[in-house]
């Protein structure tokens, strides 16, 4: 079984519905598990719930906020169908943890489902892969001054290659142009599915680092749109970010797989702290 | 007291929390009362709670799903803070209506709110406004042959003007382009605020008008950002989209202000019906 299916693994559902799974630092980064490994968990039960109600199981859309952060150890997702039309489910989902004995929630989110395959044709209007160098040729975490960060877990279960046109935030010369590309799969190479796919766009550095921010940035807001099933290889992904002012900016993320098809986006509103800027340095 | 102001007037809460207000077929287009009044009635009563227990009250993000068509009569508004946090207050909100005495649902949303003035400098990147002819060289829907949806309530409560370089679509020639720009203010011109901001976002014609879809294109999922105050007068409005396959597409709008600056934005995943095409056609 690959790291990321030991890492989603659910019992369930219980006489209330709920199903239950495993938090473990081998997904953290910094303090926290990552944020998006629990929306990976948590729309991995929601498709199920789905699919036990007769509802559609791809997730076309993912939008939730992050109450707390999660830790090591058991969390329960609590999905709840809202709507089951004919072509799409929507449905909300909660993930708590136990804390001290006190029930404390750490996202909640609506989704929406559907069938992906539905989607795949026509295609009217589609964007672009960026244009890189092949992974061998773009440098990797192994690649970076070793710190507390490319040594969390969560780095450690990706292999992720970054556009060298793009770096130059990692050896300290952000570009300004709030801008990151690069390759993406994870460590063991196991392909990217649709639920997957909400993982891989929060899994890239911030695109705050090339605006010249250092620490932590948590995100606001987050909604991703799965738009096809991806195929198997290496994916291309691409951050951007066009309005970034009093430490709140949104990140764009748009992931192309191996045929060249956009197959996921999304959006988060981030907040970050940049260092005090002169006027001369503005890069507005 | 304006259209609008009027349209949101809630009274509440009452002992179990929740607001009640009244939507109207003034604000119906085609058979359904729009989706972005009710955004903006359920953040209006959202920002009330938070105020009532020493929570934020600009909204920044609304994510929301709209789960049943609105009509006209009482409309109930049932607020849920999730979160109090030192800059920012995470709340839920859930629309119902009563339909045959069954309480039925409308829209469910995710809200983050905070204080906007803290995130208006410094102004690390910022993207221009779009240039387009002034408002009275824009047609407005005076302008555009009567049909069933330019008669609606909805259309005339306000004063949309759009760029005559957009405009192919209302002749019959779509431009393919999946792009619209244009003027908006409210009818009676009261002036926008955060809250109202999140209605304008929702108020243009769809962009899949400009690929050639003519039917109704009902949102899936929907994501508005507040980024700051806007400035008194008329609001710059462009809608866009890049993919665009199965009758899926994502409908990006970006609002500025009239000093020009950016001050919402927003994402909408919908669902719309394209003629068929020949290969010859394809926009691609």
């Amino acid at each position: 079984m690959s790291e990321y299916d030991e890492a989603i693994k659910l019992t369930g559902p219980d006489d209330t519905g709920r199903y239950t799974g495993r938090l473990s630092d081998d997904w953290a980064i910094g303090e926290a598990v990552n944020g998006g490994l629990i929306m990976a968990l948590a729309a991995t039960a929601t498709a199920s719930h789905s699919h036990a109600s007769g509802g559609h199981t791809d997730p076309l859309t993912y939008s939730g906020v992050f109450l707390s952060p999660g830790s090591a150890g058991e969390i329960t997702a609590h999905p709840q169908v809202l709507r089951t039309g004919r072509s799409m489910t929507t449905a909300q989902v909660r993930t708590t943890q136990q804390v001290d004995g006190v029930e404390v929630e750490r996202t909640r989110a609506l989704m929406t489902m559907g069938d992906l395959s539905r989607y795949a044709e026509p295609v009217l209007k589609a964007e672009p892969a960026p244009q890189m160098p092949p992974p061998e040729d773009c440098p990797g975490t192994e690649d970076a001054p070793p710190t507390p960060l490319t040594s969390s877990g969560f780095i450690q279960r990706f292999d992720i290659r970054l556009d060298p046109a793009t770096l130059g935030w990692a050896l300290g010369k952000p570009s300004g142009k709030g801008e990151m590309r690069g390759w993406i799969r994870l460590a063991d190479q196991r392909d990217f599915d649709p639920v997957s796919l909400l993982l891989a766009l929060d899994s890239f550095p911030p695109v705050a680092f090339d605006l010249g921010s250092t620490g932590w940035v948590p995100t606001v807001e987050f909604t991703g749109y799965v738009r096809a099933n991806p195929a198997p290889g290496w994916l291309r992904m691409r951050l951007s970010t066009s309005t970034v002012s009093g430490g709140l900016l949104e990140e764009d993320a748009q992931i192309w797989d191996s045929t060249g098809r956009l197959v996921a986006h999304s959006r988060q509103l981030a907040s970050a702290r940049f260092p005090e800027r002169s006027d001369a340095d503005s890069v507005r």
